[in-house]
């Protein structure tokens, strides 16, 4: 199989690695012929290693996706507008494609997927989402016996390390996103990450996968990190609980509720004890029961095995004959999903109230959860912070969405409530 | 797709059940259609309820195999000689075959596994090992990408129900097994759970698809669960470890090093929380790094779920062309791995001497240590347990089986012993 390789960056070059440290073994154990026809990147500086070494490079990967004995286009450069249209050119012209940008399939996946299918060609993506965790393969061809009900995910590992970090060094969320950049795991400038975006189009291409039904990032609740305070790890774990950043996908009689936002996820929950830059799939499904994967998330190696992966399966078919691709035309905007608005969502509630010490200020707040009709699980009063503040820590049993909105914009109205209130919800 | 099947028991009966529930929406989504041409048992009896719902059915497995418009046989019977007699005619006459027999794989796959590639034929045998984890496919296709390193697995349901229920309600091996018996979640007799057998077939199939190579079932150590005590539970938490009966492949220079025994495994590690029958596979891998999957090991609808999921997958190579089955010929006698004995394997090990309370006897069992080279972490000398005994804990730090199995020796000749000892190997 003739390969046409775009981008050479960390996972392009992990990829370059592996298949020159494995292509014998693939033909020789696999029979199947894995071949790096041409490696194409921005520049000639960047190709030139390649050149150096015999490979095919070029500099513009419109004209490699023209050559009609490329086979598969391997889109590793990331970005959105020009991955879109050379996917596009290579499906036009009948080319398999293999992909890690979930960016790009989140945004464009409505009309690259049915192009597909149209064409008769595979768009495989398992690099996507978990990096070296298999969860599309898993999901499209492990659990296809099976229906999924429930799926929470860590899928940021940017994020799973800030909180682990916050949650085993008693870190603020400054200081731990501090230690993520040093160490590289997180960007120079995180908002991408930190406020839930990376996740949200992780979560939306698995609970498409697992719905049938396209669901759209841009319309999924998204929460990220940054207002996580060390207090409220620490009243996790009082509540033995670990706060995590989750991709969640519930089937409901109304709808798609898809949504990523920080959970306080139980301690003998699996999820709780996924630390640092791990990323974890947990499933619950209706004939399978509970499943769950985890392994690295990110990076060069884990990252680029996950393509060969899709390319071995690839040229399984495609060497030998044709193998039905995965259907995803009904990834498309007509097939979109109804979801489920968050204020239609419940869940046991962590709410913390900083105050002024005021006597009154309990009953005032208590007296709100009553009016809307929420039942309070237990309550916490803290010692002073700050001179003349205390906190307030409530947990409210289980709960409509739309009821906790409404008590938190009357009890952020109180006189005595010093601070925006903080809400988490908890996974069960 | 023409399915012939074999066996209506447990499973058997959750295939024909998924299948009558999913069969159109896997035709409308997926574009394969499972069609149930023959369902067999060895009864009218068995078949009966079946023929009354309209499908054709047989007692006769042979001559189902003989029809030609068969294309695939699943066989869900159970026991080793008729299933491979069934098997090898389907082979021959270019049937694909499905199976979650694990005992006949590891018996005879080394037949049937490459009269399969000879013949063009898949085996597709998901439901073997770990029931509903993808575990099979995810060696196969998902990490190809990666070699494995290190493979740890629990993956016997009943094993693992009875040493999860002796650590958290302090049972002893005798209630935990009596527990676990009127549950259903081991068999009357239940030697070839307890003993670690069924967990070496599982094993031998996992160390095979890791190191290529094949590995005989009955060549690898196998130590099971029964003779663990409650005190060695209790022991291990002092040591922050959790005793679970483990599968173990380790990639070696000196070859493959493949066992099942009970080991201690550190609590922070995620086998350690994988409770009751829950069966997990955790994985290390060059390239990938460490993954995990957790999820039911057995049990009607998730092993029948994995049954239909290699249904799906073969139903989308074979009715869209051909695809090039995963090659499984190297699973052969010619090719066995040549395997690690236990005695070259090295560890750390918790050993436990009951002893007369005897002055001398600590010096005598240090004495002993020293002589073999073996340096000493830990001792617990614990209260005296029976009148007149006294209980040693040793952990020592890493070394070769061969130095602990030579004290062992020398230690259980001494007077002042007054039971045979215990070892059980850490995991890390």
């Amino acid at each position: 199989m003739r390969i046409g390789l775009v981008g050479t960056g960390t996972v392009g070059g992990g990829v370059i690695e592996i298949l020159e440290a494995k292509a014998t073994a693939y033909r020789e154990k696999l029979g199947v012929n894995l071949e790096l026809a041409c490696i194409c990147a921005r520049t000639e500086e960047e190709v030139a290693p390649f050149k150096a070494k015999g490979y095919t490079t070029s500099t513009d990967a419109m004209s490699m996706i023209a050559d009609p004995s490329i086979q598969v286009l391997v889109e590793l450069a990331g970005g959105y507008e020009m991955p879109r249209q050379w996917i596009t050119a290579a499906l036009e012209s009948g080319k398999h494609v293999v992909t890690a940008n979930k960016a790009m399939l989140a945004k464009y996946g409505h009309e690259l997927f049915p192009l597909a299918e149209k064409k008769g060609c595979h768009i495989l993506f398992e690099a996507a989402v978990g990096g070296g965790i298999p969860i599309i393969r898993s999901i499209q061809e492990g659990f296809v016996g099976s229906e999924v009900e429930h799926l929470s995910c860590i899928i940021n590992g940017t994020c799973n390390y800030i909180l682990s970090r916050m949650t085993e060094a008693h870190l603020s969320f400054e200081d731990a996103l501090k230690e993520a950049q040093a160490k590289g795991y997180a960007e120079a400038n995180p908002t991408f990450d930190i406020e839930g975006v990376d996740s949200a189009h992780k979560t939306a291409l698995l609970a498409s996968l697992c719905s049938g039904k396209y669901v759209d990032f841009e319309k999924i609740h998204v929460t990220g990190v940054s207002h996580i305070s060390a207090e409220d790890i620490e009243n996790a774990k009082e509540l033995n609980a670990t706060i995590k950043l989750l991709g969640l996908y519930i089937r409901s009689e109304a709808g798609v509720d898809a949504r990523v936002h920080p959970c306080l996820v139980p301690n003998n929950h699996l999820l709780a004890n996924v630390n640092n830059v791990i990323n974890a799939v947990y499933l619950q499904c209706d004939n399978l029961g509970p499943t769950l994967q985890t392994g690295a998330g990110a990076g060069r190696l884990p990252t680029a095995s996950a393509v060969v992966a899709d390319l071995v399966s690839l040229a399984r078919s495609t060497d030998s004959g044709k193998r039905l691709p995965m259907p995803m035309g009904w990834f498309n905007k007509e097939n979109a999903a109804t979801l489920v608005p968050i204020e239609e969502t419940s869940a046991r509630y962590y709410l913390r109230f900083t105050t002024r010490d005021a006597c009154g200020v309990l009953a005032s707040i208590t007296g709100i959860f009553s009016e809307n009709r929420i039942s309070i699980e237990s309550i916490i009063q803290k010692g002073v912070t700050d001179p003349g503040k205390v906190s307030i820590v409530v947990v409210s049993e289980r709960t409509e969405e739309r009821k906790i909105l409404s008590a938190l914009k009357a009890i952020d109205a109180l006189a005595a409530v010093a601070e925006k209130s903080q809400m988490i919800r908890f996974l069960k």
